[in-house]
């Protein structure tokens, strides 16, 4: 698979959003689709989703469009989705809770591995057939199993010092649920989820809403 | 305040990252920042940072940079974390209790004022001194307190028919944490968040490390 360097991350964000949309063309049996109709339904131009494509070398024919299969696996493969990185989430509280239990990694083939948490209460406890271990364990449990990725949901006090103990166990990625920006070494990398900044595009758009109302009314 | 029409949604969705940032100087008592101080440490360029700024006017003078106090107050105003939007969450499993206990809500400005699920076991208890109550009472609630945004956190199957039910009672806007992409008239706003798609943006950091440790190791 052909692949330009350093494609940029606005780019990366968007395939995501690629692969629901071919994979729902996928599921009512949509076999081919031109870029112009699968930018219209996703609201991007034509010439962007081109692009975008162009980054992995492109996967369509002059004439034909794409083939909602072959768009399928490169997707898969450029996200790295066939490679089945393993997973730990430690601080089981209710989000540590809810991805425990969210089915979609299981289908994108993300293999949840491990959970930890620091509440006697909880350890040994089982959530789909995995313990419940004590943090104690998790440097050796990383190193052991050669964990991937490490999924922090603990309170954001203990974040940089949690984060500490999953990169000398030897962890790859951390993707971070707290509010606290942590630091890691290079060769670690980071995906920060701020659940909060969404709500705050939200709240935009309903105060731009409200302030296009209030001047209408003014008119 | 100044206010260009139609500022791109790539702008709005720095926007958060800004006022963390901002408020981050704040409480170290740092009252004035330049703009390329300010692009250096979220790792923009200056001419980005001020030009996004632009968009609202600016907030700077030439020669002294940005008041934080200033900015801090431009874009709680421009994000409408001054209107208290009044907020309730339908789905109380562990995702809609973890939100319904976060903290930053409050903190932002933003009120939870109802909670909503169907099972008998979780109606009529109390999160956060707030009732949770049966959806039969969810379009009469947000009519009867003028509800600003409904928290979608139920399973995908029924995501529709509860955001029909939200519609109905009149919601403006939709914080949609299913699976599925609903369909809402016009004038409701919706905010998907698809946890998977940070994921899988960490997957192909990842992927991309492990391709680059191949190559290197084939020279």
């Amino acid at each position: 698979m052909f692949k330009k360097k350093n494609v940029s991350l606005a780019v990366v964000r968007r395939l995501p959003r690629y692969l629901r949309y071919v994979e729902d063309l996928l599921n009512h049996d949509i076999m081919r689709i031109s870029s112009s109709e699968l930018s219209q339904r996703m609201g991007y131009t034509a010439s962007q989703v081109r692009q975008d494509f162009n980054n992995f070398g492109g996967f369509g024919q002059r004439g034909y469009g794409y083939s909602t299969q072959v768009l399928y696996e490169n997707l898969v493969k450029i996200l790295g989705l066939d490679k089945n990185f393993k997973m730990i989430i430690v601080g089981v509280g209710n989000l540590g809770q809810a991805l425990a239990n969210y089915a979609n990694f299981y289908k994108k083939g993300f293999k949840l591995v491990g959970l930890f948490d620091i509440d006697p209460q909880k350890v040994g406890k089982s959530i789909r057939n995995i313990k419940i271990q004590h943090v104690d364990e998790l440097k050796d449990f990383i190193k052991k199993n050669d964990v991937d990725i490490g999924v922090l949901c603990v309170p954001s006090e203990v974040a940089q010092e949690v984060a500490n103990l999953m990169v000398e166990g030897g962890i790859k990625g951390i993707w971070n649920f707290t509010a606290k920006e942590i630091e890691v070494k290079d060769d670690v990398v980071v995906e920060n989820v701020h659940l909060i900044d969404s709500l705050m595009v939200l709240s935009y758009k309903l105060n731009e809403k409200l302030i296009e109302k209030q001047e209408a009314s003014q008119k």
